[in-house]
């Protein structure tokens, strides 16, 4: 019952961070099947890392239709941006908030039911959610969106602590899900609008 | 038998990516013992995130030879250059894709090896094969080749086609390596000389 | 006792990345919660790929009193350089060069604790210094200190075989442990007042 939860948000993660992947690839005008790399990469680079981590199967040589997943993204990305003459990069933000908002979900759970504590899920929580983007940024040589100024990890964190508040309280397992990605996926939409840009120097008793 | 080609195949494949690097790093101009680690996070890491993914021993930490394999090319490799007064970097690409084309179907073997599908062995195999130089490129503060204009991760990928074609049709081992690298290989050299600029986008019936 | 010393120098060393990785995300001015990935990175990423490649349970997974640390150390960091209008970028490679000496020294340990040669165990402690503060500079997108000019990874490998030395000559641990430190620290110190810039290309006999 839960993993086919897992399995299935995992699926969801997958297939979104592959398309960021193609489109920020696109933007980026790489050549050839780099793109289809790029975007494994993004897709799969988070939840690897949370694998190698917790010593566990990794999850797409374990399940290879995570792989077909992520090639069908990738693919029918490819199909439909070629009849697409505008994409602008609002549509990458927002999938890579929402594959985030689902791997961070899909990482503190996993890293639970290996026994840790909770400070240890809410950090793998973090770890998968922002790894692959991390990747995908470093390898196409672009200031990675952790770094930008406008909130990122902090909408991570805050999604993740979200599901593990209503977890305690016993809600249904999927509200809590639900949940959990509304909060980050509404704070990161919130900070590419309104330009939210916290900061955690400078904003002290100095001033 | 399989296993002796593996290693000889696999001493290859790092010396040849230990010289790339150190090729990268001299021109990069980096200082002191800093080349030695670029050039071994070249030869190294391709072939570790390969195992640790498999979840096998990692490669040079079980068998110490790919460790002296890889600071003797660049002892060496430092020796030579002294006396060369111009080395083109065209000579790092060529190792490049000799290392790449190795690893490859190095990776492709060690993963049917573990019992994977087919379409996980070829992801592994490029994995392998394009990781070492990715992380090369990335330390280097250099866009990664995989970024760029010419063919490379196709050409990955159609070597390790190629070789489970081969390996399908029941030809010997031996050929099925030779035919893999030299599909590789001279794909890449091909894309370097002619400027082979494939791409996935806008090609397509939009023109 | 000697894991006791292990976990005692762990802590240490991850709490100075931490700290090293706190400055450098407030020099680079990143956004909210962005400085806490970017100090964790730096102080668990070594450890983490050691631990992986070693296949050995994550030291920080396994133990959370790291990442207590991890946290602890950014949080009073944070308070702290509210109130100092300048830190310069010294302490940051101090830290970094005191961390990279105790992470050296602990990979070199545990690496010999798994019964591995002493070449992999050399290897193994300048990746557990090195990689690191890697993370922590290609995130930031900065160019590694490890490319740079000054001695580094130089100073990190002499850190190791002076440990080495002294460990073979039967001198107490504790002996060993700061004779390493001092070494690695000194030679960084040394490079980055005086700037060392050892090269090992084109000082041969061409000139």
């Amino acid at each position: 019952m839960t993993s086919d939860y897992f399995e299935f948000l995992s699926i969801i993660g997958v297939a979104f961070f592959a398309i960021s992947g193609t489109l920020l690839g696109h933007d980026k005008n790489i050549g050839g099947f780099g793109v289809v790399v790029v975007a494994s990469v993004t897709a799969l680079g988070g939840g690897s890392l949370r694998d190698v981590l917790l010593n566990q199967p990794v999850f797409w040589i374990d399940n290879p239709n995570y792989l077909y997943a992520t090639y069908s993204a990738i693919f029918i990305t490819v199909l439909f941006i070629r009849h697409l003459p505008n994409v602008s990069s609002y549509y990458m933000l927002l999938l890579d908030a929402i594959g985030m908002a689902i791997f961070n979900i899909v990482g503190i759970e996993k890293s639970l039911l290996q026994g840790t504590d909770m400070i240890v899920a809410i950090t793998m929580g973090m770890t998968t959610g922002i790894f692959g983007g991390l990747l995908r940024d470093v390898i196409c040589a672009e200031v990675p969106l952790v770094m930008r100024q406008e909130l990122y990890s902090t909408a991570c964190l805050l999604g993740g602590l979200t599901y593990a508040v209503l977890f305690h309280l016993d809600i249904a397992y999927l509200w809590c899900i639900i949940g959990s990605v509304l909060v980050t996926v509404l704070l990161r939409l919130g900070a590419i609008h309104w330009g939210w840009q916290p900061s955690i120097f400078k904003k002290g008793r100095m001033q």
